[in-house]
């Protein structure tokens, strides 16, 4: 046995040299790698799975052996919380086992926002009764909270220790309350927090913030791949799941608790605090999402006329939402406008505070269905979208997810291309902001005509550019780039083109008609947003450059992160900001592009490139 | 095998005549017996248990197997409606297995109340959704509502059947709200009726009112004895219990709740409507059964200085009350007032519209514990006082429930005395009301004298009453009947004297200290009112006699019935009867007896006879 052995955790190839004996899941942090932890790394919640692929580890533990059947432990599969490396090990590490990194939030969001949160907790000393104050002891708690709290009601469940909680600690408590009712009494002596939890509900990432609702403060976050992935990449396919499949809705529904309740176990245990502590959560998401989430009948979403099953804002209790908090926490759903534009699309308009401005703004939110919201100064008006899953790079020749070694980045290098790949590793295929900047060098270039024609020949273009052209017809393309794997070089192709097309056409239609709707032009923005974790990685410059944004001056472009998680933050802080959430769904006018006579020619135009 | 046998159900003796292979609880219905059958007779429940005495009946059936233990079978126990008499019959029916005559409620109370009841259902048309007209299910059926409910939100479990609910009868609909909370929603071919309960949960008795919501109609009820009175008969005995038994609060929770949804069971099967009919529920009874209902921690109820942990109205859902009816009705706890004046008295001031009136009224509802209101006209006070069990029987030599064979009148006949007896059974014990006749003719014929002493010799006496005497000192007595068991004859003795001036004496001093409290006089009070069965049964004559009631002109005594469970039927009908419930509770002044320096003096006055 050698004194040190050499871990690389695949598919990103990240390595480490440690003792042998270390638990691979503290290999991985030091690689790098934030496993997926919510037990805290105690075997008990299955969460951490890897698959050795090379290399002895330890015996399975007991822990192993009882959440793994003998097929899995015989695949390899194994809990890295609970495996030490013997000899030099490669184990790969699932999408659903990792950690992934947290979506953006911009920083300055919560400068000058009122601190009121919906729930509250209050250190009180009451005075002991007595014959001369016979006050129940719910009316002594109720009557002390009096200037907070006009009308104060308690949950039975709070009611029920409320006696011995009094008496435990001479009358000196902490008293937690949610809206105007009292949630929990335990005694001063007990101590505790009170907490909330942001949950952002993305088709592909699902995030929590956890906040300290007395400071107001985000203490902690965490992200985790949404496991409903495995049941179709965007929603209209997980709506056919549920469909499709016998209790298909109630998986989707399992899954989306499911990953919540675990975003939110590993951000707590960053900052040590309990579930418990946990007495509100606000939660944004896609109509869609949000329906999976709340076990809402998802199957009209995705028929014309597109009808949700309600997009008014809901509140519930944790223990009805499944959520594995306080079990009488508040969990309220932001509202959602429209069958797809949702409760995400709400939260960043609240974020932005969009109806605040003087002059008009628009806001893009862009994936498999982009959502596009505009600010006229005076009307608020929303659409939806379909523009394919080609800018998260399915559909696409060499397309791949904004993973390891996803070419991201294209420039043009003088006469020739040049890209850069995530994590710097050899480069396997390309994600969208990559084929955003390819699709701007190709245009940039000559390659591509305003049409979305790949040049016949190559006459006129520089020699090192001419040289990477190949193919004929729908298979002509640009080479970027070698592949590390086994296919050939990663490439732009027509086919690429056209789905980008397809989908920039989309969204610029969109704009076009919002716009038009209420007579303003585009030189009339003051800036336009783009919001999203897709903001923060694409560049502005080629947004514009293929047309998928309207033709603005670039420093009119703000990405502005994730909005909808800001959203969902400030609907915790404050009471207002959940007002305003309110209020912004229902002033916003939904424009249903399908039924505009222009929209077709809108889009015939729209398609091709400045 | 004959062709009629006779069954004799004890312990009342009920005797009828049937086909052999006849039924019991079928017998016991021809008896004229209600025998307790929550699943219908379908040997389901285990609630019909009788000992067979004597007499051979069926086999047990697999139901009987099922749900008796061996040993239970073999002690006599069986199902009554699972036994068939084979030959002449001899059965005990226990208390637990037999629905009991209801309380009586003044037919008039319901006249003129505006029905106007936090449950409601609503037959909905709607338009279906087009591209025109995307509002969601939801918001479409809120639309629709919108004059009725101003804010009207969802159940989340409302929201999961919306969108199928709706589809299925074209957008026809059966809506069904509590309070502005939609809670159900099926389609309108699918039908179904919104029905309440109000249940009225007594120390002794516990019954349950079902209320049609649409015409406020009383459609059926049904009453059962409280099964917890096997752990102590009154409030303080079964306090006890729950701070000396582990799990006992769990217990006396389980009996209160058990028994409240068996009455609803049998008042439902009367009319062959399902528990998942009943969206909305009323509950009344002491602070006591109120906590012990909701599962509310009852110590602090029964040591000075008396606290309740709530006396405010309590909302819950009926699935969190533990309440078999449709999961998300709310059940509505009237409020109390203090830990010995409940939800029982609330709904008798509010079911008498007592601060309604011009002038002064007093109401007693008489019972182990006693509680007094009086409206001054302008001030509305409340006491309680600690009456002692006499009034029920207990602590008396000769006392007993009033069941049958119970002394339930004694008149003064000539020169003799007379008695009658529950169903003119041959007399076994006295119950109150008995006591009370008894005690008015001993100070009428001049046995007694107004200190309560036993005239010490028979001078002066009409010469039958002088043969009843007997004894001397504490156990110096009057006969009243002979025995037709085996103990000595029925007496009222020289030691229940003593026991009847201590309780009759608390009732008046609390009377006479709120009457000085507002400063006026017995000939202030335009009538007085006595709430509980009891009122229903005693003799207001004697009532007067023996000073229980301060003397007024019997015209101005009138009995109420069970008023505290018309204030719960009033509270399902009526959002205004509900409102005012909570306005006399909070309006109410809880005067603590203890605390005043002229209690003892007064108490020792009340307790001389008039």
């Amino acid at each position: 046995m050698s004194d040190v052995v050499r871990i690389t955790f695949l598919p990103g190839g990240e390595t480490v040299t440690v003792p042998p004996g270390t638990i691979l899941s503290d290999a991985a942090q030091q690689a790098g790698l934030q496993m997926n932890l919510p037990c805290g790394g105690r075997g008990m919640c299955g969460k951490c799975l890897v698959i050795i692929e090379q290399g002895e580890v330890s015996e399975p533990s007991e822990a192993e052996l009882e959440r793994l059947s003998a097929e899995q432990l015989a695949e390899g599969l194994r809990l890295a919380c609970q495996t030490q490396a013997v000899e030099d090990v490669v184990a790969t590490v699932p999408p659903a086992s990792r950690v992934i990194g947290e979506k953006v939030l911009e920083a300055d969001f919560l400068a000058g926002v009122e601190r009121a949160p919906y729930a509250r907790q209050h250190w009180l000393e009451l005075s002991p009764p007595s014959l001369e104050d016979q006050r129940s002891d719910f009316r002594r708690l109720a009557d002390a909270l009096a200037e907070t709290y006009a009308g104060l009601v308690a949950y039975p469940q709070a009611l029920r220790g409320l006696s011995a909680a009094l008496r435990d600690d001479e009358f000196r408590v902490l008293a937690t309350c949610t809206g105007n009712r009292l949630v929990d009494v335990v005694p001063a002596s007990a101590g505790g927090r009170c907490l909330g939890a942001a949950i952002d509900i993305g088709t592909t990432t699902v995030v929590s913030y956890i906040v300290d609702l007395g400071s107001g403060e985000i203490l902690s976050s965490a992200a985790l791949h949404n496991p409903q992935t495995q049941h179709g990449a965007d929603v209209v396919s997980r709506i056919e799941f549920a469909n499709r499949e016998p209790k298909g809705a109630a998986v989707l529904r399992e899954e989306a608790v499911g990953v919540a309740n675990e975003t939110i176990g590993v951000a707590l245990e960053r900052i040590g605090a309990d579930r418990r502590e946990v007495f509100d959560a606000t939660v944004v998401g896609n109509t869609c999402m949000h329906h999976l989430f709340l076990g809402l009948d998802a199957r009209y979403l995705a028929e014309a006329p597109y009808i949700p099953v309600t997009a008014d804002p809901v509140d519930l209790q944790a223990s009805e939402a499944g959520l594995d908090i306080y079990p009488r926490a508040n969990v309220f759903c932001l509202p959602c406008i429209a069958g797809f534009v949702g409760a995400d699309t709400v939260g960043v308009i609240a974020a932005e505070r969009l109806t605040d401005r003087e002059k008009p703004c628009l806001a893009v939110d862009i994936g498999t269905n982009g959502e596009v919201a505009l600010w006229s100064g005076e009307r608020l008006l929303v659409a939806s979208c379909a523009a394919g899953p080609a800018f998260e790079g399915a559909q696409i020749e060499a397309g791949m997810r904004a993973g390891p070694g996803a070419i991201d980045h294209v420039w043009r290098d003088g006469e020739d291309i040049t890209v850069t790949t995530i994590d710097q590793l050899p480069p396997e295929g390309i994600c969208g902001s990559g084929l955003f900047d390819a699709m701007a060098v190709a245009l940039e270039t000559g390659v591509v005509d305003p049409m979305g024609r790949f040049v016949p020949d190559e006459d006129g273009l520089a020699p090192q550019i001419a040289s990477r052209l190949q193919g004929e017809g729908n298979d002509r393309r640009i080479i970027l780039a070698e592949n590390s794997g086994n296919n050939g070089p990663i490439a732009l192709t027509q086919r690429d083109v056209r789905e980008i097309q397809l989908a920039k056409g989309a969204v610029r239609a969109a704009v076009q008609l919002l716009l038009a709707e209420v007579s303003l032009d585009v030189n009339d923005l003051e800036e336009v947003l783009i919001a999203g974790a897709f903001g923060n990685y694409i560049d502005p410059a080629s947004a514009l450059r293929i047309g998928l944004l309207p033709p603005v001056p670039l420093e009119k472009v703000r990405a502005v992160g994730n909005a909808a998680g800001a959203g969902a933050v400030l609907a915790l802080i404050s009471r207002g900001e959940r007002g305003y959430a309110c209020q912004v769904a229902r002033a916003a006018e939904h424009i249903e592009l399908m039924r505009k006579p222009e929209f077709q020619m809108t889009f015939m135009e729209t398609m091709l490139f400045p």
